[in-house]
């Protein structure tokens, strides 16, 4: 069996900075993982993935097994062959967008109706396994019970019972899997909504099951920043030191360098790509939109302090014409910049740990995006 | 003022192949140029060109008038610096899409509607040469009438006649203008629909004003094949030799070695980057609907026999599944096969004309491609 190798270089406070290893090879941490849904982040291929210098994918485990379905992804080599990608990718368990779906939940798993042609689908702790293994992530998340923000706590209280179940369950599936334990590692993830008694208690049951990784699940979904934080600082420290945490659907400035501070070293989100299709330009000033009529005439690139930016030989007057005319090619090249430059941002976030400064950083952040 | 040079290099019967010679640069003939309506080829960028291979880019007239207007791209250096391509630009003259706006034209100019804001809009012969000096293409399109491809012969006439006064007006225009005639080439346009008469006409007339080059409008518009070939095939003698001559809006592998064979150097389409987008591929078997469902599980190429292809790193179970899901880098990526594949047709063609071969190459095409 292969397990995730978390090696810590160094540390900053409660901050690390390392490398994980799976079977696949290495990749360093703190680390934004860009989303590709359906096996393609939008806009972009895996020659562009490698020539931005991503190391880690997200897909989607929900939208795969339904389109085109976990089983022709293994016909054609797994994702990596499918997806001709040689890099790391992380598929979430599809509890996250189940629990958009108005699911029936039981003890036993999940039923909930597709996007794409509303059959009637069943997921159970050990389906999500199957279906991972046979898309063939490098990382497979354990299938979770994600409340909605707004849920009281009884509701809450019974997703952190439930998640904790179905990890149990999820946990000997994958064990006692033909090839899985050879091939992936698989992470618990840590329920328990803005409330820390919950969250303790809900990392507890997590990491007495015993994963190779460990994700906050549940939370920058909607609540303010200190109840989300206070959150995270609960279960962080009950995580154990060398395994690799993941604070899933993450993805600003200030949350990031927040999270590593409390510990995080893996992040994902739909942000920068999702920001970059609708003309929201990420810069080291901040963020802004290019689709305003002071863009119009600017022969400037989109960040001027980041020249190397793959957007950057055009001047925003142009993007912002291809983007106010909808031509996909502003879509595309506003989604390069922005993943460009938040991995850059990453690189600063694992230099400042290295080098102790991350206080400096995270008050140069919120200066900038607070 | 510099004039296009044209320089035969071989020829093989009526067809040439050559090198165009402006004041940016040359480029070989046959060619084939994408279309750029709005200053970019639908999901690419100027490096995706040249790493195509791409010599001249065709951009709109039309568009770019009303969006962002031809002073903002002016302002940014003209679309060579606006979208960062330093290749060659044609800029047709508008007249194609005003005519589908249902267009008040009289001997003066054309007043239509926008299709952005509804706006009135003017375009006469003269505005036509100052909106295309702006935007700064190195060929410039005379404006001309197109009729519809099932108009009466009266109007076909009635577009001939005014074609010729407009011909003269734009070419006086671009003759007096204040640096059009140092920066750009100006072509003229043929028309005449797929009246014989008409044609030779049209084209005595052009000829008699006298331009850097010489296209053929208002055809490949629907007619059948035969008719449009004789349309060509009277108008095409007539055309000096020593100059380019392009059709306008054909791209299809019979249509572009037929008219190759009839003498003509230069080719813009839409077909191979909208087929692209619709999942219709390009190949040396001819062209296939990649939606179709025994691509689902195939682990081939696009076209095992074009290994080259910027697209030849995925499977087609995967591009197929990008395509049927509406991920946008199916588009891109079937778009940039069918651009390469075309290219590379051309690259063929011209070394058909070299080698006196030019007859093979129109069987073995009229073989896969009838």
């Amino acid at each position: 069996m292969t397990a995730a190798v978390f090696a810590v270089e160094a540390t900053d406070g409660a901050a690390r900075t390392g490398t994980v290893a799976t079977a696949r090879g290495t990749f360093s941490t703190p680390c934004f993982m860009p989303v590709g849904t359906r096996g393609a982040v939008r806009h972009l291929d895996s020659s562009d993935l490698e020539a931005l210098g991503v190391e880690v994918v997200l897909a989607n485990t929900y939208h795969l097994m339904l389109r085109p379905g976990a089983a022709t992804v293994a016909g054609l080599g797994g994702i990596h062959g499918f997806a001709r990608w040689s890099g790391h990718v992380l598929t979430d368990s599809g509890g996250y967008q189940i629990y958009s779906l108005d699911p029936q939940v039981d003890d036993d798993g999940a039923t909930f109706a597709s996007v794409y042609d509303g059959s009637r689908c069943r997921l159970t702790p050990a389906d999500a396994v199957e279906q991972q293994a046979l898309i063939g992530a490098d990382i497979a998340m354990v299938l979770d019970v994600c409340p909605s923000a707004v849920a009281e706590r009884p509701v809450v209280q019974e997703a952190v019972r439930r998640t904790a179940l179905w990890a149990r369950r999820g946990r000997d599936a994958f064990l006692a899997h033909r090839d899985a334990p050879q091939r992936q590692c698989q992470f618990g993830i840590v329920q328990g909504g803005v409330d820390t008694g919950l969250r303790r208690e809900s990392a507890e049951r997590t990491v007495e099951i015993g994963f190779d990784g460990y994700a906050v699940g549940g939370l920058s979904v909607g609540e303010e920043r200190p109840p989300m934080l206070e959150a995270l600082e609960a279960c962080t420290p009950l995580l154990p030191g060398d395994s690799p945490r993941y604070f899933m659907g993450l993805g600003d400035p200030v949350g990031i360098v927040e999270s590593v501070a409390r510990g995080i070293d893996m992040f994902d989100c739909v942000l920068p790509t999702r920001l970059g299709r609708h003309g929201t330009v990420l810069s080291d000033e901040g963020r802004y939109n290019l689709a305003a009529a002071r863009h119009a005439n600017s022969d400037e690139p989109l960040d001027p302090s980041f020249p190397d930016s793959p957007a950057g030989r055009w001047p925003r007057g142009y993007l912002r014409h291809l983007l106010s005319t909808r031509e996909p090619t502003a879509a595309r090249l506003i989604t390069l910049h922005n993943l460009a430059w938040l991995l850059r941002f990453m690189d600063q976030v694992r230099a400042a740990v290295r080098t102790g400064t991350l206080d400096d950083l995270r008050a140069a952040v919120a200066l900038k995006w607070a």
